[in-house]
């Protein structure tokens, strides 16, 4: 059997099996955003790791290097702050073709910093290598917490609200405006050589679109590229006692929210009117003739975070419910007759 | 510029240049086998973590996939060992391409396994990605030790014994032996088509003689698949009091040895015939022409503990005096008139 049969989770699952056993107390390990390790002063150490390659997960011309950087760390931190953790530090692995230009890495290096800067929390050690293909990056982050104050997948209990952070599906619409100008880039690149080879002008009518894509499409794009990892409102979520479960939104909702309704044995029903959407994707989802609930739903690397909490809570950060969790064990798309499915990764 | 002009070190300066600053309190980054983190109640965590590529340190169809589970594991575990900690867990990233057979994953996670249970730390997380080129493997382990107790490299004082806890070079004469038989095999594969073509009997007088090669070097070629993490010898070691400065070898004396005196602000003088060779090597090495003692000192990947030590202390592990901290701060190989150095990453 080859690993695109078993899929994503059923290798995870493999994984678990081969290499699972039991826990030494207090530590929590494969199955959530990060592991859990206690401390012997009433803390708790926080560890997430996550690879990003070339051509999987990003394309080089595509992604400006200092954007990439950021969203390596923005992406590990988003881990810690779906924990309810502060972040301490990280630690950063690269795999560099041989020929590849220093001042790639610089950029690179420059918006890894940035978002470390943010989040609060320094480079404490790495790797470096030669890559014979592209170019490989692991990150692993550290954070911490109050023993007992970090927030699980597990802890979602029949009648919680369902709730996110923030408007959802902008990332989504991101990526589809990123791929539709590389396609587009690559037909210019063809014209060019048409043109060259015919002595002709070549795109002007198209480039003269192009800059009326305007500051919705950057706006997206922005959000697909420098997404927000949400740690102070992580931390301020964990400390607010009526919230139970919580994750952050990398695959999408109807992925993400699975994984919760599974870990904690309970079922959920989700408004899809409620989800909370920009102005921007609504008004480029409207131009493009997109279906801005099936972004928000399953395009997955808002980084916002995803929880649960007692009806009455108050929790001191901004939040939109979007649903409710339920006794039955199914997820059921209210105001919607299609069923959604989450990004998968193989 | 490109990075083969930077080399590793000049690489890793520059990311501390970029991503350094100033530690928290307690905090140790970039520049030793792990980073330390200090706990609330008297312990300190270390990390360390280490990228592995195709094509870059291993050949598919050279290691099998249990092997490279071990070695993935080891190498890492030896950060910890190389500072005296405990190992507590690790973090496993695989990036895998989508058409890999799911056996080569079984086999390598078994590997991973046995490691990780020689060391009692158990898997505590990860990510799994597809790779559109190689595999793409990356490790963090975590582990544990008493405040303060932790061994740096930056310890070493002039009149220190320099120690290592055995043989060397058995790996590097592995690893020739590896690449010559995939050599071999090429050659046994071209003369197969030849031989198929002409329709005649292919290589067995050349088979004859692989048989022979002998339970030597299987001995080497295991070392070098299977390297033994020194976890116990080194929490033995920072144990002892008078042990002060210590490292793991990867990269080979000559290399390492040079961080330690970097670090400590010292030098060393190393008696070149003092260094512990295995019979094993010696018996290889004669047959084959090779210099035992320069595969020992610049080979790498034996993942032994190179330690120094005041004079007198007596630590309870087998270990070898090679040499002396010296005041001056040069590398001096005596009982040898050429220099050694050990192996560059890029």
């Amino acid at each position: 059997m080859d690993l695109k049969e078993l899929g994503e989770f059923g290798l995870i699952e493999r994984i678990k099996e081969a290499l699972g056993g039991p826990m030494p107390d207090g530590v929590l390990g494969i199955g959530d955003d990060c592991a859990v390790l206690p401390q012997a002063g009433g803390m708790e150490t926080l560890v997430s790791t996550d690879m990003l390659l070339e051509g999987s997960h990003f394309l080089r011309g595509d992604i400006p290097a200092r954007l990439l950087g950021w969203k390596s760390a923005a992406v590990n931190f988003s881990d810690i702050a779906a924990m309810g953790g502060r972040p301490v530090g990280s630690f950063l692995s690269l795999g560099l073709p041989a020929g590849l230009d220093s001042d790639w890495m610089d950029a690179f290096l420059a918006g890894y910093k940035e978002c470390s800067q943010y989040c609060g929390a320094p480079l404490l050690g790495g790797d470096t290598t030669t890559s014979q293909d592209g170019i490989a990056i692991n990150v692993t982050v550290i954070g911490q917490c109050q023993r007992g104050r970090s927030r699980k997948r597990s802890s979602a209990v029949p009648g919680d609200l369902v709730c996110v952070t923030g408007p959802l599906g902008d990332s989504a619409a991101g990526l589809k405006l990123i791929l539709e100008r590389h396609a587009l880039s690559e037909r210019h690149a063809r014209l060019d050589r048409a043109s060259q080879m015919a002595g002709q002008a070549g795109h002007d009518a198209e480039a003269g679109q192009d800059a009326e894509a305007g500051q919705d499409a950057e706006a997206l794009v922005e959000r697909h590229y420098r997404p927000v990892p949400r740690v102070s409102e992580g931390q301020a979520l964990a400390a607010t006692p009526g919230v139970h479960a919580m994750m952050d939104i990398s695959d999408g909702v109807a992925s993400d929210l699975r994984h919760i309704l599974k870990a904690s044995g309970v079922g959920a029903a989700v408004r899809t009117q409620d989800v909370p959407l920009s102005a921007e994707l609504r008004r480029v989802c409207a131009q493009q003739g997109w279906d801005a609930t099936t972004l928000a739903l399953t395009g997955g690397e808002d980084y916002e975070l995803l929880f649960t909490m007692a009806p009455g809570t108050e929790p001191p950060v901004p939040y939109f419910v979007i649903g409710t969790i339920t006794k039955e064990k199914t997820l059921v798309w209210e105001g919607s007759s299609q069923d959604f499915i989450g990004f998968r990764h193989f």
